[in-house]
């Protein structure tokens, strides 16, 4: 069984990128610029925006934040971000979710100029995953994506169960994991809600992503020997005994579930990092893809 | 056993679309209107754009057929279709593919206005699905789930085996099927050429939409009692006991199956008439979605 390190799989990558602007750099260009525009003052988004920041300076690129207040109206931040676009010093710049309850998170993401769209949540990006065209793939998925390419994992014609439907990863998830290539190539089930007996569909899985948002939901007896098992889910758990007064938990009961996997990601160190990772890739291919010289 | 009548259900959705353009030309409104972009003449080619233009007629749309030379190429090709995004009498096209080797199709898709793209190929309208939101959607996958709609068929929690993974059937029919609303709401695993074992992924389903293009790949031993069965294949057959010289097959083998099924749905007469008459949805779409006034 192997434990894969998406922490020490990320920092390999930021430093790929690093050598990249390097030479970028190297050759008068100026280094991909990322903004971050945060909206309030939400802990949490703090905490995101702020790892976002570090993983720019490890990989060589500008980042920029954009603080905006909590109050601010829905046209003053389409204007904004209509400016992010038109600014041809930003290569690509993230709205840190979730967004006061006066904005329309939809029309912020349409706004978004789909060569920037860093995220890669515009309809046009989405659409270009679903064809196999290049552009800005979203995130979570394409870490993953990333996880198997570097662990080898081989999912050619395998039996890949994925638990969620959200636009953010079960959906592009299953995309990627049926696309004509390798990673890829896997029969996709997806699963969710409403569906009967999700146990079933998992016992016969070679690849589990869970990315269901319940803490622990995945147990032993939903998977079979040696199936590698991608744990998506971050959900915090009061915990008193922590420091913080909460813990992390993922979407699989790792303890019981991970002496029966040939591979496993941990929560946290697992999926997370490489989650940062994929929008610095994307950061990257912005920069060198649609940047006005 | 109920044999979905496509060709019934289609005439039903004209005469209703023909009521609601009546509603709009007694308000002063121009009809909707379709244009058919054909390069050469391919023989299929020209069917399919006749019966277009035939529905066309029978919605009450004004229809027009844009004839292009078999040899023309891509540039000029491209600034027809640039003026057609620009025509305000237009609200919608459609270029019939396949088109001539010296042209890139994927260029000619892209550069249609996804407001005018009447087939939901483009990337903008392919995200638009995929996230739920209003667009124009790929005709068949919608055609079918409006079977599933008049039919009243439940798809909901329903184990649903897609098989096939074009960007223009079996993709956005699973996302159809997955998503949040009725008909969706099923569990849908995708399987293609590399998937092992298809027989048994289908053994099990409640719904199978067959979209392989292999004729009678679909076995009565591959089905289980009570299924419903979707039959998206049409291939050209050599007969030389038919008037044509060719029988149209489907994915599934009809005459063994169909006994064992609750819906099926026929080769011709289901699924096709049905690819139609969304292309005419969305052209009443267009007309009222993103008209210019």
């Amino acid at each position: 069984m192997t434990i894969i390190d998406g922490k020490q799989t990320a920092e390999t990558i930021m430093r790929e990128i690093s050598r990249e602007v390097s030479a970028m750099t190297a050759q008068g260009e100026r280094p991909p610029h990322l903004v971050a525009v945060l909206v309030g003052d939400n802990p949490a988004s703090v905490t995101y925006v702020g790892n976002k920041v570090k993983a720019c300076l490890r990989c060589g690129f500008k980042s920029s934040v954009v603080n905006l207040p909590a109050d601010i109206d829905e046209d003053t931040l389409l204007s904004k971000i209509e400016a992010l676009n038109n600014d041809e010093t930003v290569d690509g710049f993230i709205v840190q979710l979730p967004l006061p309850p006066q904005i329309s998170e939809r029309k912020v993401i349409e706004m978004i100029d789909y060569r920037k769209d860093i995220d890669g949540f515009s309809p046009v990006n989405v659409g270009r995953m679903a064809l196999g065209l290049t552009g800005l793939y979203a995130a979570t998925p394409s870490g993953i994506l990333e996880l198997f390419r570097r662990y080898n994992i081989n999912t050619e014609g395998a039996n890949c169960v994925v638990i969620g439907r959200s636009n953010i990863v079960g959906r592009p998830m299953a995309e990627l994991m049926m696309q004509k290539a390798l990673p890829g190539n896997a029969t996709v089930t997806v699963c969710h809600s409403r569906s009967r007996d999700i146990k079933k569909y998992c016992r016969d899985a070679d690849i589990i992503i869970a990315a269901i948002g319940q803490p622990g939901f995945v147990k032993a007896d939903m998977v079979k020997d040696g199936a590698v098992v991608i744990d998506v889910g971050i959900t915090r758990v009061d915990d008193s005994s922590q420091p913080k007064g909460y813990r992390l938990c993922g979407d699989v009961d790792f303890e019981n579930v991970a002496p029966k996997c040939s591979f496993i990601t941990p929560v946290p160190g697992g999926v997370g990092p490489m989650t940062i990772v994929s929008l610095m890739r994307n950061t990257l291919f912005a920069a060198k893809s649609y940047r006005q010289s």
